[in-house]
This record gives C-alpha cells, structure tokens and sequence, in this order.
C-alpha cells in the first residue's frame, strides 16, 4: 500500500521484471484548482505498457501502474478549471505535465518538452511517482486533458490517445495528408491500423506493407486499405518501388530501411513511429539520389490530440478493439507480446476493476 | 585514340583502377542546334572524381576523363541556342542531360530525374560516352549550361558548381536559410567551406564540427564561422547539445550520427551530402523525441544552380582554391586523398593543357 496523498486508489501495478500486475492500493492527490479528476471507465493497453512493466527500456521504476489511453467521466473540479464541468467525458493519453515556457510549449508541443512528464513511470512535481489509466480514479492538471465528443464510443476511442495521435500527427506535420496522396503505413497492429483510419479519411491512397499475408484480406476488405505488400516478396516490392509520397513506419523491431526508402518517391518521406532498441541501418545514397527524408515522430501536442480526438468524431474513426476485463491483463499482455489481436485491447475498468 | 565524334579533342584520363591520369587523345560531338560549345579554362577537383577514376563506386568506365565543375567561354552556338553567344563566360556542372518529361523535370529538379546523365561516366544519347572537364574543349545542351556573371573569378568560381550547388540547395529547400537560425556544417572541404559561405551570406550562424582542432583559427578568421566544435571533445560537443536548426553534413567517410542528432533541436534536421559506402547506425529514439529528420540532398537543378551562382555574384561568394598547371593533377590527387587542399584544386586547363 502506498499512502503519500490523501484519496484512496486502486489499480494493477507491476512490481518487477516479469512484468506480471496485480491489484495495487495506492493514493492521488486531492483535486488542485486547476485539476480536473475522473473516473476510469477505459483504457486502452498500448505495446509500450508490455515494454514498461518489463522495464525493457531500462528505466521503469516498480511499482509500475501502466496505461495511458485512459477515458472517463469527470467526478470534480479545481475552482480555477475553465474547460470541463462534472460529467463531462475527458481523457488523458501521454503526458501530464510540461514546462510551458520552452519554444516547444510554446508551440503547442508539449510532446517535445523537455521537461515532459509521462502519465506514468514519471515523477510528479511534488516527488511522487505517476500512475497511470489500470486504476480506478485520475487526477490531472486540465491542460492534460481533453475532451470527448459525444458520439465517439469510450471504449473504441480510448486507444486513439496514444495509437491515434502518434499516427495523425506526423501525417499533418509531414504533409501527408493530401487527398490523392499514396502513404504507405508499414506493420498492421494498434498504431498501423490507426494509421490507415486516419490516412483514409484524409482522402489519401495507403497501401499496408506487412510481413503476414494472413493480414490481407482483412486489410483490405474491413480497412478499407487500396493494397498490399507483403514486405519479403521481393516482386510485390519491386512493383511499388518509387510510388509513395510518404510512409508511416509503425514497426519498433529491428528492420531493414533500405526497401522501405526504395517505395519513396523522391523527396518522400519515412516516418519512423515504433522505437526498436538498437539502431537501424540507414542507406545514404539513397536518400541522397531522391532527397529522401528519414524522421521521427512521437505522440502529439494536446491541441493536436484534441484536434485528432474531434476529427474522428467527425469522420466516425474509433480502434478496433478486443474489450477484455481486468483480470485477463496478464493474459492480454502475453496476447500482445505475440500480436494476437485486432488491433488494441482496452481493459473495462469501469465495470470490472474490483477493488479488493 | 577515341574517334566516335567529327571533333578532335584532347584532355587527361584514367585507363584504370590505379586511377592514375594521363593525356587522352578524344572527340566531341558537332555543336548540335540546341548546343553549346566552349573552350575550357579552369576545371575544379571535386572527391567524386578521385572516387571515380579509382572506381571506388564500382561503376566507372574506362577510359575515364573526370571533372564536373567546368568554366569556359563560348566559342559556337547552335542554330536553336537563345540563352547564350560566342564569347560568353559559362559553366558545366555535374549534369548535361535528363528526360525533360518526369515530375523532378517539370519541377526544374532535373538532378533527381531517373533517366539524369552525368557529366561524365555516363553514356550520351547518341550511345558515346560523356567525358568531363580535365580536357581542351567541352560541348553541351544549353538547358544545361549556367551563365557565369562578368563579376566572379572563372577559376574560384568554377566548384560552386558542384561543391556550391550542394550546400546552397538543401540550406534553401530545408530552410535553413533564415537570418538568426543556426547551422551546423559538419567537415571543413570542398563542400564544407561552400557550405559556411553561403550559410553566412544568407545571415546565418554557422558552427563548424570538426575532427581536425587544427583547422579552427583559419575556420574563425579567414571564413568568420560563429564557433567551432571539435566532434571527438564530449565536453565541447555536450554544451552545444539541443542548439541547431540544422546541420549540413559533408563527410562521407563513416561517422556517428547520434552526436549530429544531439546537436538539433526539436524539429531539426541533419542534411546528407556525402556519401558513405556503408550504410550509418541510425537510432531511432532520439529522432522520435525531438520529431527530428535525417535527409539526403544530391546537387541542384539547373534553375536553382543558375540562382545560386547569382545569388553568389551578388554576395562576392567564391570557393577558395589552390590553381594547379594539368600535369600537376596525379599530385593533386594524392594530396585530396589526404585532405590536404584548403579547400579545393583547380586545374588551369586554359593555360597548362599541352596537347601532346
């Protein structure tokens, strides 16, 4: 039990290495005047909870209390909040707290901060660590916060806070968000699915480029996706050489880029989402014969989540999900680990979290 | 004794990997009625042609006659020719023809075109060879002869066509062209120096990162850099870590990049000009959290690099260079082999080509 603030919580915390959660009682902070708390109803299980909960990164500190695709509705508010009233359906995806003084803050990119602090596996301002979505109730400065449209699904639109923006930012910021656009979204998991909602409600052509064929009739006849390339089939490959405007890399295991630059057009550009823990093997010529741009992108500022958030209500995007019950997470996780879902768990916390 | 073409000509070529160069007894086509003809009178050595005329890219022909930064004065003109007359001063870089009918052409960027021929190791349409500037005589396409203004030296201004154009066109087409940014030029030669030139010209802050301590009192006063970084001193290289929009990278020997990434700041973008034989170790995190790009640029288009010797005219902007006689050139050789030329050879063809 941890104890530092005064209202009682309830979550699934990971205490070491294996990664395995279990019910954890812990403490937030009583609602600050510009705090907005709710209850949890969602959140989605993102693949960087597996990495976290295993400290696969090398700077988890346990207990560890993942999530951060985390929906709900408000329960009470500080006295100086502007944006939000009891009831209101809000969610916090990444982050909760930034410098706001940096260019980067500045610029509405609080994603860049370097003074960032995460939803979880973060140090708070006042010393204590951060605890994220697998719990009961959330507390977070307002600016953190946004709001859901009332038409978009809770439990569908959870994963949207991290998968969604991680994908439809770097589609804007990138330019590739022109209708007519050929945008390649490499890996067809929770962020490369988002990837095509978004890329395809932009009016852009996206073809997915995967190393499961299995993947394809679904990709195409559910997503929606115009092709698909299976990556190791060299032919397929070959055809497609020099026709994308951009591509949308959601892979974080080693792979090579060579095959990927070689689908660019010239002045196209790589986008790399997914964090692989060694680096990758970059080709210069290449990009040098086509003026090819290799980036990355992470997440998005909160202006743009929100912007992201009231788009898909717009254009009715949402996750696919698997809605499972909190104690199946461990089983959940193993799922993940071998990528059998379509596309993104999302824990009911609201109705089967048992506070023990 | 090459015979294809009704013109004699004559220059100095390699017959083999050695890449040692000798005189070389050839022809040029008849000036063609959209044609240029000139008589060379200063060529400068750029690394590609000692790459080339050892075949250290695996794809030279033999005999090779190198040189793609060619000034002269026209001495005929075709009946089609409207951009220039005998008697004027122009140039030749590293291209003399493209497909005129891809989208890189019809953006004035013939230099990504598919089908692009280079100045020289290339094969003509007409299925001969293209052989460079290291000769007595020179023949092009007027789309791709540069007019050289009467203000600039024909010998000092002969790299800008290829060491110039490199730099100035991705400082302008990344914009890293804006008063008060600051830039990174990573390698002070050929390419380097170029690239602090124009960088300061366009009101740049320019920082030089070095391996060679030596060259920096000559880096600060003779080309009045801002400041200077020697790459191997962690010390001097962590306090400038996070401070520039951009870099301009010109080595191609091997070399890590996560220092280069370290010195952007969010949203920067670290530009590659040269060409490694191997692939770089990219890692991916650190592009991620500051949303940085890595990206290759290749020469200019013909338009642009018309603008960049203007823009060059207008800001007295010239390479500074060390003129050798012809029969000086296997010495030269050796010694860029050793970067030892600050910062590039020109041949003084009009003046030393002795035809044998």
């Amino acid at each position: 039990m941890e104890k530092s603030h005064p209202v009682e919580a309830f979550g699934w915390a990971a205490r070491e290495t294996s990664g395995v959660l279990s019910p954890f009682q812990f403490s937030r902070r009583a609602t600050g005047e510009k705090d907005v708390a709710f209850k949890v109803l969602y959140c989605g299980i993102c693949h960087s909870d597996l990495h976290a909960i295993k400290n696969e990164w090398g700077n988890t500190s346990y207990p560890c209390l993942p999530g951060h695709e985390i929906v709900g509705v408000v329960t009470e508010v500080g006295s100086k909040v502007q944006k939000f009233k009891v009831g209101d359906k809000v969610g916090v995806g990444c982050m909760v707290g930034s410098c706001h003084s940096c260019d980067s803050c500045g610029n509405d990119l609080e994603n860049y901060c370097p003074k960032l602090l995460l939803t979880y596996n973060s140090t708070y301002y006042d010393g204590t660590p951060t605890y994220g979505g697998y719990s009961d109730i959330m507390v977070a400065d307002e600016h953190f916060v946004i709001r859901i449209p009332d038409n978009l699904p809770l439990d569908a639109c959870a994963p949207l806070l991290c998968a969604g923006i991680t994908t439809y930012s770097p589609l804007r910021y990138f330019g590739l968000d022109k209708p007519g656009m050929h945008v390649g979204v490499v890996g067809l998991g929770g962020l490369g699915h988002a990837a095509v909602k978004f890329a395809k409600a932009l009016g852009v052509k996206v073809t997915v480029i995967s190393t499961s064929p299995a993947k394809k009739k679904e990709a195409v006849e559910r997503l929606g996706v115009d092709s698909f390339l299976v990556s190791h089939d060299p032919d397929q490959m070959q055809v497609a050489m020099g026709t994308m405007d951009g591509i949308i890399d959601t892979v974080s295991a080693p792979h090579p880029l060579l095959p990927l630059i070689g689908l660019l057009k010239s002045h196209g550009k790589l986008i790399l989402v997914g964090v692989p823990e060694k680096p990758l093997e970059l080709p210069v010529f290449p990009l040098i014969m086509g003026r090819k741009i290799v980036a990355g992108s992470g997440i998005g500022g909160i202006k743009e989540t929100q912007e992201m958030i009231d788009f898909a209500a717009k254009h009715n995007i949402t996750a696919d999900i698997e809605v499972i019950p909190m104690d199946y997470v461990n089983t959940a996780m193993e799922r993940l680990a071998k990528a059998d879902v379509r596309y993104r768990f999302v824990i009911d916390i609201g109705n089967t979290l048992k506070i023990t």
